[in-house]
């Protein structure tokens, strides 16, 4: 065997889940390796699911060394320092809390818990047991994000005075879309859970606290077949759609929309910021692409269309010339990224689990001023 | 003098105002008296305007027979069968109510009064003088909403599930534009009257009443120069942005959002209407296209936009062709076709004195949501 | 009678042609009249249609005083001092003629005549008789081409490198679309003449002069029904679309290609112009909008969307805000704006018979250029 | 060490060149392993670079077993099934001579060489050897891609008519964009070869064989910086841009653009293919859609955006939903897909130096023709 001329510390991952999102984060490690100038190397440890040979054909597929059916054997694993949960939402705080109290780093896709209270807890104890933990909030690692944060940062846009964001997508646009685990609250389903979560993280990552929330809840179709094409009914309690208000500690105020059902949107995490002194615009189906407005001369003004290029260093590790385009798997390698330079000391942009309770902390209100009817401050939740 | 072969009746029109949309009205009646084949000749009868130098040039330039200094004259007129209203927002209850009073009808621009009190006089009046009324909301007089309006009752979109709309513009975007009336709250000035009230009037034409509303109202520039590039200052209390959350007597639910100072928008009356069938959207910076989505075959869907064509009757009148696009103007013609349907007792499409004081009512109670941080029902008003 | 305070002298319009193009006329003369600050006024004298009924009511519905059967009455008409040409291309040439022997002045619709030799001769008379003339090429009058114009005059794109430019409809689309008089040479029918002129008028106002073409002409469907649902097919001897390559006198080389069987297009006069600064882009279908690009910093370069609005003169004759919109008709206004500065000798910006000539001269050259299979060099039309 | 499950044949990879390309192979390999259902593995074997610290560094860095600073010793290492070629133009035809006769698959960026003379002793020697051979036209593995050809070869459009292509960028826009070995035409440089040949690879990929061509060749900056900044000037003789005229076999007539100084074009490979039934669009800058129109009922029809989903294989093996988005780097993982399809026997899509040669041939002719001002069969090249 070869001897290695890299110095650069390595970290074994141990992922959990073999789902699509698992996929992604065999992806994602590899072009994250491959592609970004990361201050670690990443090896592929282990891989669970409780399905033994699916754990063992992943494994090989993805290139993992050994696979586990059991997941607290990959946590219990020495060479594992980073524990990745891709698994349903409900096995997100067990996991969690067993690779905490095994001191491993925690990679969670979103949402963090089933409740503000598992959240709550996950925060407090990855902070007692010091160690680093990221959430899935993938979205915001897109280059384009970046840009936007920065160009707000630097008052590019002068004080900022709205937002308006939505997140729709329409795979339960069909009152016959059947039943899920998405459809349970216990299994934090539902459109502002799934998808709207996602549009939160973005906002306070692009605009801070915010103070106060008033919202409206609404479940469309109430009930929905307990399998494709059955005729047996499951009744649903999840939130179809949400719309709300929001106040910003900053000042701001807008609007906030999430919905699974509306028809023509396959992944419209949009939004529109807005200041004294210009708009940006941004829209996940086009990643690559982010609309800017800057106030100037009458008839010579107008939104510009930016396109990610290599000026920005999370898109030139992919690509050598704007117009190439990241894809969706890229932010995941991106995310990689933040999560092992937060793991070197080397900065933290990703999500923690202190943030994922902030965000939970909002959608709780959201919720709770939708049942409510009523405007609830942040502050007592 | 050569015999006329028409015999169709002839209606005087006596135009108060000669700013900008005493002009526009102006073109409308030459437009629509010779492209659109309406039941009645409209004759350019009386112009008034405080200014007499002004009324009669003004007159002479826009084929109007005589001037008038003072609108009460008008009024009297004998020839003048329609007293159309351009004049500043207060000004609309007197000369309203004088022109009720002479049982003439009355085209009068948008908002229809400075308070609600006002409007529902305006409106129980007309109704007991049983004169023809109509309110400027032209920009539902488009083919294109007409379209809109069409496919839904048709249940293209099936049933009615959101709404999203926003009337922003950016005219008031500089902290350094100055106070005008537009700014005073006695004036019906601020965001919400002047561009909101537009939009509510579009989502009351196409979805029907809303029930109750929450809302959030903001004034960012508290002060501005009391005239251009003065250093003195004058305190603003109106809106410059209202946020606000709608749920429609129908079911759906849906954000607002209005705004004077949204950078780079110019005339973005846009809005979003989705239903368990189907998506539609359409924003007035380009009038002349509807953006429309069908739930379809998966990987065959997709929105699809749709450009005005002569199908549409309201555009055949003035282009032979799809892709030639009316303009603003067009509308405004075809907004005075809907006065004079409603004349000939041929339909009634345009908004009347009672449904000009529904949107003021709306707009009423999105006011002291805001103001009293609650939700307030449509009923309470 | 009230006495005139305006000391603005006085044409008198006479108009031949009834169908489209004399409304499109008639609404231009009303709305120059009204909204544009003219330095004549238009007198709508007389109007001429071979059917005397029709004359007579479009005489009456579109306000002319007066209506003839006998085009030659018209002219003869000691009041007429302009007279309008909206008839059948083939009848341009006599009618035009006439008018230049009276010492009219002739605004024409395009194209000039059904041959090239036509089209000298007309110039040459009107040059002769020293009588203005121009030619219904509306597209250029849209305040955003002379925008275009200006920025290219002013070398804001550096030297111009390239033109792309195409103009597709899809009227013509069906196979079962039938046989008209556009389908005939001897009318100068023909994807070409009919649409590919507008698209020449467009590159010859933006960057002057061809030096070479070379061109290929396709007749797709070579026998149409001769009348809609007809089983009779008559034989088709003109293009329905053509391609060429331009070379400009200037440098800038390019492609031209216009159709009018392109499915999905309805008025795609489309052109792309570059330049070693910055390349700007237009479409007819969005008449109201202009594409810039600018060469800048990596990453914060892109095109930039302008919205027409009243920092263009004749944009704000019609509209008080950007975003509102002109529509077709208001282009047709500004053109005859342009005749009536050009008779009052205060500047020439319409084409006038020698640009005309100049275009089919260019067309002319395309069609040999495709004929013979080779390059064809302007110098040798 | 565990026992593979796995059945699979095992491919080894020998990758020479280490620039972007090379990185780009290396990261298309590990997700092609890793999520497409590829009928074989393939194992990064060994990689090649003159500069051997370079070599060894990126093998590791990118997972390679091995590395040679002398390419020959990786064409003849055992080990290696799969000859991937990613240097300079002008090393393609000893590279690949070689690879053919040791026996090996070769994958070799494009343009295949830097004559006609050298390709076409390339695909000679290939078919004579029977290896299985493929060039790195990527564009044309986007799934998007895949549906266009499947829409036109299912008669979606109707017959074919007419094909508008350009492919535009602007990375040698600046007068002082210094000259590289792209700029020499002996290594096949100038923006036909580097940009064009792409176009061209489409327009055979959806359209077919192209029986005639004339074409417009320019050189904008007849001289360059020797080097960025520097003083000295360099002599260019390839082309900024070319245009041409293209006639289909199938009968289809069409235009061609290509530029490397179009400003504003980042990569913009963009075409539009009509027919008698429709029309569709595609811009690689957006290429996760596709615009297609069908011709139907006026004023209910327009262009339809399609977005990239899981109904398409190849998208539904990165991304689990539409809307997610395919990036650059995923196009080469699909191509890398062919290629192994193709050595397994199973169909063969991607582009092979039989048809690379196809692609010089057309370019061949294209320069040709703007050589000697004339229109060329492609059957006299």
């Amino acid at each position: 065997m070869r001897e290695s001329s890299s110095t650069l510390p390595e970290y074994g991952i141990g992922l959990i889940g073999t789902g699509f999102m698992g996929r992604a984060h065999a992806l994602a490690f590899g072009n994250a390796n491959a592609a970004l100038d990361l201050p670690a190397r990443l090896r592929l440890t282990a891989l669970a699911d409780a399905d033994s040979a699916r754990a063992e054909r992943c494994a090989q597929a993805w290139g993992f060394e050994r696979s586990h059916a059991n997941w607290q054997y990959l946590i219990d694993d020495a060479q594992v320092q980073i524990v990745a949960i891709t698994t349903p939402n409900h096995l997100h705080f067990p996991m969690a809390m067993a690779a905490i109290a095994a001191g491993k780093a925690v990679y969670c896709e979103k949402p963090l818990a089933v409740s503000l209270a598992q959240a709550d807890q996950m925060r407090r104890s990855a902070k007692v047991a010091g160690v680093v933990t990221q959430v899935g909030y993938n979205y915001q690692h897109n280059p384009m994000i970046g840009l936007a944060r920065e160009m707000i940062d630097a008052g590019e846009l002068g004080e900022i005075v709205s937002f308006q964001g939505e997140f729709s997508e329409d795979f339960m646009g069909d009152a016959q879309s059947p039943w899920s685990w998405r459809c349970e609250a216990a299994h934090a389903g539902g459109a502002l859970a799934d998808l709207g979560s996602h549009l939160l993280a973005m906002a306070r990552y692009l605009l801070g606290d915010v103070e106060a929330v008033c919202a409206d809840v609404n479940t469309v179709h109430r009930q929905r077949p307990a399998q494709s094409g059955s005729a047996e009914l499951r009744d649903i309690a999840v939130d179809d759609q949400t719309h709300a208000l929001l106040r910003f500690a900053n000042g701001a105020r807008g609007t906030f929309s999430s919905s699974w059902l509306k028809h023509g949107y396959k992944n419209h995490l949009c939004f529109e910021i807005s200041g004294t002194k210009g708009t940006l615009a941004f829209d996940q189906e086009r990643l690559n692409e982010l609309r800017i407005y800057r106030a100037g001369a009458p008839g010579r003004d107008g939104f510009q269309r930016l396109l990610a290029g290599p000026s920005l260093p999370g898109y030139a590790a992919f690509c050598p010339a704007p117009g190439h385009q990241l894809g969706y798997n890229e932010l995941k390698a991106l995310e990689v990224q933040a999560l092992v330079l937060s793991l070197c000391g080397q900065g933290r942009r990703g999500p923690d689990f202190e943030e994922a309770w902030q965000i939970e902390r909002l959608a709780t209100a959201i919720r709770l001023a939708a049942e409510q009817q009523r405007w609830i401050a942040l502050a007592d939740i």
